[in-house]
This record gives structure tokens, sequence and C-alpha cells, in this order.
């Protein structure tokens, strides 16, 4: 963890296997935050907490994670419940309620179980440790098979700047964003403004560029922590501001990497880039379609070099393709990996996107689920 | 078959199994024709050259329908080796060439086998009966487990106008239009606009509003011929108008639903109707989200009431949904055929989408073609 972090996890019985299920990320100074939350309509009830703490307030000390319920779908109750949980927790930290940021992952339309919360709270505020990340990694888990955490150091104008960043995510994986709850952590002293423009320049072509399924979830959230403990620069604009985006950039492409690499029942993990596009969004939508097309995906499965299905994704978008101008490559089928390359001859960019072929075994996980 | 077609099929040899995959329909007197084609931006060769026959021609006398190979993909020799079936069939049958009309389905990318087909034209066109119905309307299957035909009897007029329709599709299924091939034949006397609008109101709460996997194809196409023989007075708008749309609607209707219940590897039929929605666009676009969202489909087919991904795909759709307005209800999940229902509390309109249930043998299926 950055300086001036700590970390913590327990199981409180949300998760009826005795998984650890609550995590708890703690800055001994006041952070800075920034966030980002699913575009889907129908908002978990943590997200509505958060989109209210962060309106008016700039300063954030705790962010708060249950897995295995997802506190979504549950009207008043589950905006109630959330509150209580945030208050709580406010008061045994000594702390202002709008100080805390929440995030939860799991089951849609059961109600929180807050008293359990409640109750383990003085334990997981006892326990927090420069150590307790390795509990929090896992206990943010719910179908992923192995936890995803990076660190980075960059050397911020002769100081050393460190970003941590921890996600889970395996199923209801699409863009904007994928089904995902993504923290970061850095000790850097940024500006508030520099620090929302970095997270939505790395997601755009990190988390925003990958899906399992296609399914969008309602709990998505990213939430990104900066205390200053660095003791750097006030990182604004040029050379500081683009070292500390390329290093935000490593931590979340390759945790988004590793969600993809975790999609449920998945036996391939494939790149595919679209180039001489007319711009980035259209280069993406053309990848997208191929990466979301269910056609597709068993055919890697298979090991069944079907281009035909490449050829039909991308011809469903409503970019006016040429059959004379598209070049389509794709890397021998028998390989963990595989790269798919589209060329579309109608201008100068490209867009990489990441995801994983379906097999029978995402089905039995989803059927089984719940 | 309606009054003055003939059919016939045989094994040409396209499909390595022997079976059938070579279907001609003929109609001894010049038909008028509707067609409706993929809006997919990578279209087959024999859809290029309907659009050719299509476009300052008025009669219709033949359709050739080849099944294991989409002609599609192929270049510019694709569409040479189209138009060589075309130009063969239509001087064995002594028409002229922009009489015939013509779909395939099958393999993308591959070269029709253009010799096979000029063979076998001589025993296809000498064959040529009102049983051979029997064989076409198995020639056009690919993976489909069943066929799939209806036909429907009206009195206009006091004259028997009867609309026979056939169809095949199981995957690459999705609206707009599904993956399939479906030709429809009528012996009705109706003017050429009235015949359009006919079709386009049809289609749109019919093939439009089923989805099996999401993924469109380029080779739909659907084929209506009607050559008058019933010698009904001409049908142009009004009552008899009305009878002969609601009659085709129920052929089509019944067709689209025969695909969704042969969807590859499905084991239930699912049914959503999305109610209360300000226009019939709007509840589609809902009511496609559930159908389209694997998660949703694999809970069905785990028999696993998860409503919660019901509500994740409404609120992944561009709508303004609210939380408290929405209605879920779902059917039993043990029996064959899933009643879903959603309000919205929006409107007054309502759509009802047809789709299947996600299964490992689905993968199976599409992991193996090819």
């Amino acid at each position: 963890m950055p300086k001036g972090f700590k970390a913590n996890a327990l199981a409180c019985g949300i998760k009826k296997s005795g998984k650890l299920d609550l995590a708890l990320f703690y800055s001994s100074i006041a952070a800075k935050a920034s966030c980002k939350f699913t575009s889907n309509k129908i908002q978990a009830a943590p997200i509505q907490v958060n989109r209210f703490h962060l309106r008016d307030n700039n300063t954030f000390r705790a962010v708060i994670v249950n897995s295995g319920n997802a506190n979504c779908f549950c009207g008043r109750q589950g905006l109630k419940d959330a509150r209580e949980v945030a208050g709580s927790l406010a008061r045994s930290l000594g702390i202002r309620k709008k100080e805390v940021l929440m995030a939860s992952t799991g089951i849609i339309g059961r109600r929180l179980p807050v008293k359990k919360i409640q109750q383990a709270l003085p334990k997981l505020i006892g326990g927090l440790s420069l150590q307790g990340v390795d509990k929090a990694k896992r206990a943010i888990l719910t179908t992923d098979t192995f936890f995803k955490t990076l660190t980075a150091q960059v050397s911020i104008g002769g100081r050393k700047v460190t970003i941590c960043g921890m996600t889970k995510g395996a199923g209801m994986i699409a863009p904007d964003m994928a089904t995902m709850l993504t923290f970061l952590f850095t000790d850097a002293h940024i500006l508030n403004g520099a620090l929302n423009r970095a997270l939505e320049i790395c997601v755009e072509q990190t988390f925003n560029c990958i899906t399992v399924d296609g399914c969008m979830s309602t709990n998505d959230s990213i939430v990104m922590l900066a205390n200053g403990s660095a003791g750097n620069a006030l990182i604004e604009a040029g050379e500081n501001f683009n070292l500390f985006v390329r290093s935000l950039e490593v931590v979340c492409l390759e945790l988004a990497k590793m969600i993809v690499k975790d999609a449920e029942g998945a036996s391939k993990f494939i790149q595919i880039k679209v180039d001489q596009a007319r711009n980035f969004q259209e280069a993406k939508k053309l990848a997208l379609a191929i990466a979301n097309s269910s056609l597709f995906k068993t055919a890697v499965f298979g090991q069944n070099p079907n281009f035909g299905r490449i050829v039909a994704a991308l011809g469903s978008c409503s970019v006016e393709l040429k059959e004379e101008d598209l070049k389509v490559k794709v890397s021998p089928l028998q390989k963990k990996e595989i790269f798919v390359r589209v060329s579309v001859n109608r201008g100068r960019s490209s867009a990489v996107v990441y995801t994983s072929d379906l097999t029978p075994e995402y089905i039995r996980i989803n059927a089984a689920y719940n």
C-alpha cells in the first residue's frame, strides 16, 4: 500500500461459505477521490450514496466494500441500509459520514445484512494494517478464481510515488464499464482536476476495453484515493502529469487484463486489434462487435478458425465497411492467447479490446449462481 | 403450395453428409415479389444478385436455394458464381435471368461449387411438382433439427387465397433480421405496393422480434412471391388487405417461433413482454436487452430465478427507467415455456420478443461447426 494507507478484511457472514466478505481501506490523512460508476440506469445503493458523498465534499478517508450481496434493486430500504453502514463506520472511525465511500458486489435484489456488518466493524477497524491488504484483496472477490493486484512506482520530481490497484470481476463484464470493482490508492500529491483527468484517460483504454459476456452490471465502481503522503510537488499538468498517467495506465491495463484472464469458464485470452479506422471509437466499436459475438467466442473455444463469424460481426455495426477492404488475421487457435487483427482501410486509428472465449463452463457457473 | 407453384430439391454434393442441399421453387406464371434482406454491411453474393434483379424488374418465376455454403465474403468471384447459377437456371427454365431470385446459407468464405449446381439443374427442374415442397423444406436447412412450414388460407372476396411459408434458422439469430431464410408463396392477386407493405408490417413484429444469440447474419433473406392464381379481386387496401395481412402475420409469427423453438442447443422457449413503454420501439429494445443477455439466458437454463439479471439488462439500455417503476414477473422456470413480463410505467406501448436459453449444447454445436 502507498504511504498513509491501511486495510483489513474479515468474514462477517454475508457469504454462506464463510469466506472473507468485508473489506476496509483507510487513509490516515485526508485523501482526494476520483470515481467512475456504471452507466447502467439501475444503480446499486452504494453507488447512489457515493454520488451524494462526492457531490460537495473534497476529502475522503475510508472505503468499505462487501462481497456476496450487491445491495441493488432493494428500493428505499437498500439506500437506507447503505447509509446506515456508512454512518456506523464513520462514527466508529471518528470521521465524517461523507468521508466514507463504499461498494458492494454479489447477488442483486437481496437485502444487505446491515447488523452483521455493524457487529464486525470494531474488529475490522481494530485490525487495520499495511499487511491487511492481503486479506482485503481476497474479500472483494466473488466468482473470481484469483486475486488481482498491481503496484507501480514512479519518481516524480525526485519523490517516489506509489500507485496500488486491486480489482475483482469475472462475469457480467462489458465495457462502460466492465462489471467489476476496482480500488486504486496512491500517495501522490495531485490536483483534484488532474486526478479526475488521469483516471478518465486510463479507464477509457483499459477497463472500458474489456468484455467477457457483454452484460452490464448495476454495481461497477472504480474508486481512487490520493492522499498526497509521497510529498511530491503538486501534479497539475505537463511532464509530471504524463509520468503519473503512464504509471496509472499500466496498473489499470494489467488489472483489466487480469479480469479477462479470470473470465468465468474461459479457456482462452483473446486480444482483438482493429486498425485503419476513422477514429478510436469506430475501431473500438468494431473490435467489441467481434468480442461480444457468441459465435466468434464459441469458435475460439472450439479452436475452429471460422473467420466468417468475424466478418459477420464486423458487418453488424453501423460502420460502412467494404468487403474488399477488410483484412482479417487470426493467430493459431490451439494456443492459450489468441490475437485477432482486423484492418478496415478507412483511416489511421486503432483500438485494442480484450475478451475471453465462451465455454460450457461459463454456462455451468452462471446457471448455478445464486 | 398455393396454386401455380411447384418445388423440388436434391443433394447436389455441397453438403458432405449427402443431405439435401439444393432447392428450387417455381411459379408457372409470372409472380410479383417482395423481399427483405439482412442489414449487415457484409452481404452475401446471392443478396447482391437479388437486389440487382429486383431493381428494374416486376416479374419473377424461380427461387433457387442452396444450403451448406453461404457464398459470402468470396469477393468478386462469389458474385460471379451467384450470377452464373442464376444464368444457368434461367436458360434451363427458359425464363429471363432477372426472373430468378436466390438464397444461400451455410459456411462463410468458401467458394460456391457452381459446377455441382449446374450439373444438378436438369434433374432439379425435371422433378418440379406440388409434392416437391416436402423435399424443398428439408433442403434449405443447416443446423435445424426440424423443418418449419406453415400454410394459411383466407377467403378474400369469396376466393380462397393460400399463403405457404417455410423457413430455416437455428443459430446466428438476431433481429434485423434473424439469421434465417424464409420463403413465402401465395396465389393472392395483390398490388405490388400492398405486397411490400404487408410483408413490412408482418416482419417487424415477427421475424424482427426473435433472437437466439444476438448474432447478425450476412445471408438473411425473406423472399415472397405472389402469382395471383387465386383469382381474387386485386388486394389494394381496406378490409381485404387487412384480411391478407392477418393471415400472413399468423404464418410469419408461427415460423418465427419455430426458429426459436429449434434454437441451437436450447432447452427453453422464452416469451418476453415489455409493456407500459413510450412506444413499440422502446418496448422492443428493452425486451431484446433481456433476450440477448447471456446471464439471463443461462439463469433460465439453470432454472435459477435470478431476477437481478433482468433488471441489470433493462438498465443497460439508454431508456430512463426508474427502479421504483419496474415490475418484473417470471413464470416458473421448471417448465419448457417461460413467460417474462416487465412493466416500466412510462406509457401504453408493448412488444413481445421470443428467445431461447443459452446452454452448454449451444456452445458444443457452434464450437464444432465448420
